[in-house]
């Protein structure tokens, strides 16, 4: 069998349960804050988007907030919670006839209702009366609006726009921190889709692992992974732009996009890098095997892939709630750098090391990320509850959140290890930093690459589990490839 | 083996000749026109897009014209061509010392002036400085801006646009009609990676047709071909969203968008209808393939799609330079019509089907467009230089060029047959048209779907030739997807 696994159920239940969380969370601020318990969450979904000028049309993925609250696939929505009431109701687009010649059958509104669950489907041109009409309270209806700060892109969410909005009251701050705060969270539904999204992954890295050869080009090694996710997960996007990253190419953090294609031959004796996750149902996994491209680790390959995979358990081992995601960074830096020093790569004083925050050389990203319905899951410096802020040092500066872990959160664990010029020569030439290199060491890496290992991990009530299940051991890799079964001792 | 095929080899002179074309149509006008040969063509090429607000990148597509005249596979530059001395200039984004660290080399002026064969190299910002010190007219020199109608989309193209433009006459509305004509009429050079993209989609479509088993789902047929072209042609972009259509899906002109999305599992019995084409270095290719997805095709399918491959044929045979489009698109329509006049799907006299537009009842879009750098290549309606106009009845309307074939012109050949409720249910409805149908008959067809057939044709100096190389007759398919090589009479 090409896979073990077929598409998981996706089950509407989750976009409720997700809207009912709002719901709660909304009325608990309102109430808190001495507001009335009146008004709507309106949220407007995306719109397909063409080409420059062209009527190329991209292939349409929902706003992730949208997607949260609705799970709306269609574009052209717009969704509204009644705060008071707890009604839910989706705007479908009205579309004209011969949409059902070129694009398909017009659904009636009672398919959309039924679909994803709400409590009416109305067109969206008949937002304003049909808001005005639910709305029990006095004076111009309050609609709370999207609007707020993504600390990943320093992007803003476009409130939603419509016909007729002077007929109500806007207002844009209360929404987005409460709406973002529950996606933080992920919810037993919500997990399902994640572990299936990792599962597929998991066996599509181990399928690209088997496949490789010698002599390939790193996009063949994309189009494998691409292939396996859809063809077997039905996942037809990815979390993000596959990186797969050979030989040098293996220290640009973020190879692959379409500046640097992932378009090298491969060699004998190069690692590969490869940085990849599909989504399910907007759902996303983001997975990072790093492994050599023939088969066999060499003893440099080993000792770099062994300090980060020390620092990776070393993590997953402390993981659980109340620990500090940036004390985590600085216990994956610690253990990186021990161990680079224990290979004589390093020298010095591993504490001294740390003052200078001279982990940043190797790993300058940071330690992971929230994921969820963006792989980038926004919540990560929330401004309005908890007040962290984000670092200013080299490294952790990087770092997509300095919060404490809580249960239910899904957070990435890839740490790093890479050989940057651009880093390790200014790093080489530096008073402070300098003696920490053993220079006749060091330069055997120069062509190196570099080393991430990846896995996405789910915080519980006492401790963690990681949703990845790819092979980790150097031993287990060259056995995978090799052509073992994974998981190995299956007897 | 897997592929007969390696991706083809894509030689930048490409670009240099459509520079050169470019050049001299310019100058010509000017000349006719009785205006200097002084200025600027200035094009900004395309810059990578967020979703939403979030930090997750749109894999980048570079705009389509300035793709035409650089081949600039990167987001962010700027290109002029000096109309006085032929230089062509490319203006590159100034990158920030970390983009080393994060996405990759930051590569030298050089590196773009030699791989794309321009003049000069420059960064954006030295666009005012570079063009006024390059400029050897008076006053402020004339920028030649890219303006002007996509008549396939209805949108306008965008004008370049950067800091200290008031520095600069511009002029909107002479280039855009020459460079659109530019791209209607194929280069050698361009019209063999337009062949690659046809050979390597091709082989595709063939590979599908092998693997395709009832009970498997329709994206699985769009997973293995965009993972054959990818895998083994290089192709990183498919020229347009695939169409993977069974059953009665294969009556909806444009499904497998996100609404729509290739979802159903199809059964024996159903016919396929799959509209794949495979992108390559920006020239893409557009083919459609139908066959019965249990591999031997009924009475009623072989009927229907005889009469789809009688009008394929039978206007390829009569393609030439100066014979009209719309009058191929008539030919088309006849040719179906009098076929399911014999298959006893219809009754009555064709001409005065031809009358009452009655084809477009079965054949409501185009007979085939412009194929180039879009899917959809500009050019169909030229205002300026032609006068087509686009015609307003019943299928004509949907046309997307009305002009008579030149050679070096590709253009897909695309005659339809569906079964399409909306349409069929008002024609039998109206008491023009009803007399034309076998109403014993034409209920058997009601969950037919429809068939396409759709190939890329090249117009020759004295005829045409197919790029597209598929098995096409009902006996070759059959063979083939029982396991026959293609070509079949290989001995």
């Amino acid at each position: 069998m090409a896979s073990s696994l077929s598409p998981a159920p996706v089950p509407m239940e989750l976009h409720v349960i997700n809207r009912e969380k709002l719901l709660k969370s909304m009325r608990q601020q309102l109430t808190e804050t001495s507001r009335p318990l009146h008004g709507f969450v309106l949220l407007q979904g995306g719109e397909e988007q063409n080409r420059y000028c062209t009527d190329h049309t991209e292939l349409f993925r929902q706003e992730s907030y949208f997607a949260y609250l609705f799970g709306v696939i269609q574009p052209g929505f717009y969704g509204a919670i009644d705060i008071a009431t707890g009604k839910s109701i989706l705007f479908a687009p009205r579309l004209p006839a011969d949409y059902a010649v070129w694009l398909g059958e017009i659904k009636p509104l009672s398919y959309f209702q039924e679909k994803y669950k709400v409590s009416m489907a109305c067109y969206t041109d008949e937002i304003v009366e049909v808001l005005l009409e639910q709305y029990k309270g006095s004076g111009k209806p309050l609609l709370f609006l999207l609007h707020g700060l993504n600390t990943d892109s320093n992007n803003f969410s476009k409130p939603a726009k419509f016909e007729g909005m002077e007929k109500f009251e806007t207002e844009l701050s209360t929404l987005h921190p409460i709406l973002t705060e529950c996606r933080v969270l992920k919810s037993d539904l919500e997990l399902a889709l994640i572990q299936f999204a990792n599962d597929i992954s998991s066996e599509a890295h181990i399928e690209v692992m088997r496949k490789i050869r010698v002599g390939m080009k790193e996009y063949q090694l994309e189009s494998m992974f691409l292939h396996h996710t859809y063809m077997y997960g039905g996942c037809r996007h990815s979390s993000y732009t596959c990186i797969c990253a050979t030989g040098e190419n293996s220290a640009v953090l973020h190879y692959g996009h379409a500046a640097a294609p992932n378009d090298r031959t491969f060699k004998d004796g190069d690692m590969a890098l490869l940085d990849m996750g599909a989504e399910y149902n907007f759902y996303a996994s983001d997975i990072t095997c790093s492994f050599p491209v023939n088969g066999k680790f060499t003893s440099d390959q080993s000792l770099i892939y062994n300090a980060v995979l020390e620092a990776h358990n070393t993590v997953i081992k402390a993981m659980k709630p109340g620990v500090n995601w940036v004390d985590m960074h600085k216990l994956a830096e610690r253990v990186l750098l021990e161990s680079l020093k224990k290979g004589s790569v390093l020298a010095g004083n591993v504490d001294d090391m740390m003052v200078e925050r001279f982990g940043a050389v190797f790993m300058p990203h940071g330690l992971g990320h929230l994921l969820g319905i963006d792989t980038h899951d926004p919540g990560g410096y929330p401004k309005v509850f908890l007040g962290t802020e984000r670092p200013k040092e080299p490294g952790l500066k990087s770092l997509r959140t300095s919060r404490d872990l809580q249960q239910g959160m899904v957070i990435t664990v890839e740490p790093g290890c890479y050989f940057i010029d651009a880093l390790l020569v200014p790093a080489m030439e530096n008073a402070h930093t300098s003696k920490f290199f053993n220079h006749k060491v060091i330069g055997r890496f120069k062509d190196f690459g570099g080393v991430r290992i990846e896995s996405d991990v789910l915080v519980t009530a006492n401790g963690c589990k990681n949703m990845t299940n790819v092979p980790r051991e150097t031993s287990e890799i060259e056995a995978v490839m090799a052509g073992a079964p994974w998981p190995l001792n299956k007897k």
